[in-house]
Order: structure tokens, then sequence, then C-alpha cells
């Protein structure tokens, strides 16, 4: 038996929180035409008309959005890239080539990660740690997803013209990019923890109703973190799902309802936030890494500088399946990373 | 200007070095019918014959594989899941499928890691801050490769009989599993700290030869540890790479020795250690997320163990392309990170 004793406060007993708030230095979202149509359009650091960002394919485009991103968040802080200690980023495609190839010329020591569209928590979580624990000063955030280039990875390449059904949501066309760091002052906002999912499975196989497989994921990580942290749902101004969209939203409802919990007054999903429903024909609503990276960026984190929202809980949901495990009829596991956000001092 | 004053010690400037060393408190390594048969086949905790590994396709097989090699880890030290903190798993199957799947039943907190072959060296790193950070009292780093899926994956099915040029590695069937804590009594080894890889791109185009990819990512990460730990390779006993294979080999020697620094008497590559070059027609070598994992879990850490190294760097190297940036005809960005690990009090 090599187990060291449990310290108090660790994992598991009371969640991951941080000695010291980190701060959100900065943010960066940069989005496709369809979302700068949508309620959040005027918000966003950038918008491009050309759905290719002048790469030559999808896989392309989407690098060349990372990279745009990425460049505008160091610009408006006036950090050099050298200066940022780690990079941690990821996307859908397989083996992350959005990240790999969009970020490379940065030459920033660099982390992959992945989990599906939860991935904008996990390098949030990481980016914090790395920063709370005193191993760098400032890290860079980065996360991106594509309609075009998810259709192609994930379902049918957009020439085949497949119908979507009305469950299937809609893949965000956009990235976030954080810098995260130390100094609270003037800082945008600041992360005091958060409590890290395990994957659920409930044995779900359509890949064209992810709300549902990862309502499942939310609703184990909100519970747990309430147990963990002690907190329950009045301690939040707002409860934030990454891209369950209204048929996931639905589910987690009632699956928090028959554990005691009612948080629909103070519920938000960003695929609910993004694209104005009636009008976009995005079905169960938007979805993506991108879709609550470029939420949080452009809207989230500016509720909380201006203090109209105090303290937020954050949980972007990803479903784990690839194109090869659904031709192969494998469930669809998913994962929820949750974020305890506060306005800064 | 929001970025704070660099911190003394901080990334970038010294390197990531750990506050206490992190133990490596046990390890498990399990591999398949043909690693079995090389020179490291008495070492690997368990050898299967199937290569299926009970699964009823190769994705499965390897997600058995990683949940086999997880179950010993924790039944040889004696650890239940629910004690594990983290969980950093990864692998190279698009949307790292291998480990959702394989890890999904222990419930743990879990990170999916992408860094293709270098994703063992991310693992161990970021299960360290973890512990170190003082985040978790125990954390699990697991990361696998499997010879079909991977060929599946990146090149063609076992079903078309492609013919490997002399340059191609081999896909290790094989899974490493390490847990982390601070208790160096007993410990098997631990982590002193390590050097983030960025990532470089020399225009290499040839996935059947991915020695020649990662070779100069490997020689970027080894100058940038010697410059910023002020070491020189007389400090290490052996200087340890991925999966270079010969080809790779070479390139890195003759790289280096541009630079002004022979590591020849002390170069050792996973990838050339795990199969008998002349009897098991591997080629250049063996290549995959597996092979430094397998090799790091059964042989290095034992020969640290019994203090026949007392220190080494351990530096898996990553090519990061996918089928899809490969037919695209894009080049072969590459990756490697470096792990300073000693012999435990």
């Amino acid at each position: 038996m090599r187990k060291g004793v449990l310290m108090e406060g660790c994992l598991g007993k009371s969640g991951l929180r941080f000695r010291n708030p980190v701060a959100i230095l900065e943010t960066a979202g940069v989005a496709g035409k369809k979302e700068g149509q949508g309620p959040l359009g005027t918000l966003f650091d950038r918008i491009r008309e050309d759905e290719y960002f002048g790469g030559k394919n999808w896989e392309d485009a989407e690098s060349n959005l990372q990279r745009e991103t990425l460049g505008i968040l160091l610009q408006k802080c006036g950090v050099r890239a050298e200066d940022v200690g780690m990079l941690f980023a990821g996307d859908l495609l397989g083996q992350s080539v959005a990240s790999s190839f969009g970020l490379k010329e940065y030459g920033i020591p660099q982390f992959g990660v992945y989990g599906a569209c939860s991935t904008c928590a996990e390098t949030l979580i990481l980016g914090a740690m790395a920063v709370d624990g005193g191993y760098v000063d400032l890290a860079a955030c980065v996360t991106s997803s594509h309609f075009a280039s998810a259709e192609k990875e994930f379902r049918f390449p957009l020439e085949y013209g497949n119908q979507r059904p009305l469950s299937a949501t809609w893949t965000v066309t956009g990235s976030g990019a954080f810098l995260l760091g130390r100094d609270l002052h003037g800082a945008k906002a600041k992360i005091c923890g958060g409590t890290i999912g395990r994957i659920t499975d409930y044995g779900i196989r359509d890949s064209m109703n992810m709300g549902a497989c990862m309502a499942p994921a939310a609703a184990d990580t909100i519970l747990k973190h309430f147990r963990e942290w002690n907190r329950s749902p009045e301690d939040y101004d707002k409860i934030i799902t990454g891209d369950l969209g209204s048929i996931g939203k639905r589910a987690l409802l009632d699956l928090l309802k028959e554990r005691g919990y009612d948080i629909s007054d103070r519920h938000l999903d960003c695929g609910m936030l993004i694209y104005e429903d009636n009008e976009q024909d995005t079905h169960a609503g938007g979805s993506g890494c991108g879709c609550c990276a470029v939420t949080l960026a452009s809207y989230i984190i500016g509720r909380l500088s201006e203090k109209i929202w105090q303290r937020i809980l954050f949980l972007p949901t990803g479903a784990l399946l690839s194109k090869t495990s659904f031709n192969e009829g494998s469930s669809i596991p998913a994962i929820c990373h949750g974020l305890v956000l506060e306005a800064a001092d």
C-alpha cells in the first residue's frame, strides 16, 4: 500500500480550489459569418466573411482561425509570444491538426489537449493550475471548431447535401483564446477552481443527438460540484453549459430535478446563446469546441467584467465519439468539466 | 501591458523544475506478442498473444489494452480507482477513443491529452505538476498504441497488404501506466522537472519516415534543455528518445553535432530497444505512443530503480500529422517533451 495520506483540500475531498484565484487577463474571440449574424455578433473581436479564413481546405481554415485568434489575444494585451510560458490548445479534428498547424509558428511550449467540446474547460483548468502552481507566469489557452471541418470529420462532407434531423446541433465556426496570469488588478475575471469531470456513458448511439449524450455528464459534474464545494444553485448567478442545445438542456434540467435541484431559473447554454434559433435554422442549437470558447471569450467574461454577474459555474460538455467508433456502432461517452469563474477584484 | 513580472525560476528562464521531485510510485506495462518476443519481453507485466485483446475490432483492442494496463497498475500498488485524483491519458487514434472507451469505467476525473507519440511525456509532466502543485495526492498517467489500429488510422488497413519502405517504423502494440505521488520512500524513480517542447516543422511530408520528421524536434528540446538547466550531456547517464528509430537517431546525432554536442555515447532510442532489429523485420524500429510508454514502464524505470542509472533525460517525440493533413499534402510538424528522471532517494 503505497498510497499517501489524502491531504485535506485535495481533489476528491473538496474539489480543485486554487490557493490564489487565477486572473483571466484578456480574451479574444473570432467567429464565422453565421455566428456574426447571431445575437452575439457585435461582441466578437473579428467576424470573417470568408469561411476558408484564407486557407486552401477546411482543416487549413480552422488552423488559420486559431492562429488569428491567438494573434489578436497577444496583440490586445501587448504580450509577445516568447513571454507566454505554456500554451494549452485543442480542437475536434483527428490528431488535433487545427491546433498543431495553426499555432506552430508561435513557438510557445505547447500541450495538446483533447476533451471534445469540453476542451476549452480542460485548457483553462490546466493553464490555471500551471499559473497557480507557480510553474509559469503567463499561460495561453486556445480552442476552436469549424462547421465544415467538423461535418467532414464526424458526419458527412458538406458536398453530400445530407439532411440534418431536428435534434442535430450546428457546429460553431469560432475560436476563443485566453491569457491567464497572476495579476488580478485590471483582470477581466478570475478562475477560483473547478470540478474535473469523469466519463459517463448512457449507451446513446445517435451522433445527431449530442445533447442527449452529454446531458448526463453535465448532471454528474454539477452534482459532484455541489457536493465537493458544499454549494447549491443559489451560489451562482448563472450555471452555463457548453453546447447541450435545446434537447440536452431539457434532459439536464430533468436529471437534476430528479436529484432535487432546480437550476431552470439560472441555466444558460452557450449553444442556445450563439444563434437566433427561430431565424438561423440551426435546429437544436450550436455546438463544438469553439461554441463555448467564443461565447466565454466574447460574452460571458464581459458580463463578469462588468460585474453584471458576480459568480458563475461554467460547464463545457464533450461527446467523446469518433467517426470510427460511431461507424462501429459504439455508444457515445461524454465528459463535462466545471469552472468556478468570478468577477475580478 | 498586463504582463506580470517574470518570476525567477519560471518557465522560459530556467525550465520547469519541481519544488519537490514527484515520485513514480509504480508502473505497469502490457505489450503484444511481437513486443513480447523482443529484447524487453521478460520485463513486461503481461504479454497478450491475442492481438484483439478480447475486443471485436482494433479500436476496441486498444481500449482493452489501456483498461488492462491501468488495472494492473492499481492492483500492483493496492490503490483503488477512487483514490486517484486525476487521470491523464491519450493515444494516437482520432478523438483519442482508445482512452475514452478504455478508461471510462474507472470513473476517475480525466484529462485527455494529445501529443502524438510524445503523449506519454505530456501526461507525466501534467500529472507531476498536479501532484507537486498540491492539487492531488495521486495521479495516474496512461498511454497506448496498437499496430493494427495505428496502420488503419494513419496509413493503410492491414488487409491491403501494403509494402512498407525501409524508413518506416513499426507501431508498438503496448501500453504503459504510471502512478505519481509525493512519497519518495520506496518509489521506483522521481521526476525532477522537464523541458516542454515547441512545435518544429522542417517541411518533411513522408509519413513513412517519421524519424526524420521528429529528429529536429528532439534536437530543439535537447538544446533548449541544456540551455535552460545549464547542463550538458555528461550530466546524464542516458539520453533516451521515444521513437526516432535508426534513421531519426542518425539525424538527431548529426543535428546536435552541428551545434557542438556529441551524445552518441549515451543516446538510446526506445524504438530501437524494443525490437531485435535484424530478426524482427521492423525496418527502422518501433514507434507509437505505446513504444516509449511501455519501454519506460518496463525497462527504463527498472534501471533507475536498481540505481544502474542515476539520472536520465527522457524525450518522447511526436509527429503531429493526421491522415487528412497527410492526404492534403501538408508537412509533418513534430514536438518533443523532455523529462528529467532520477533514481529515488
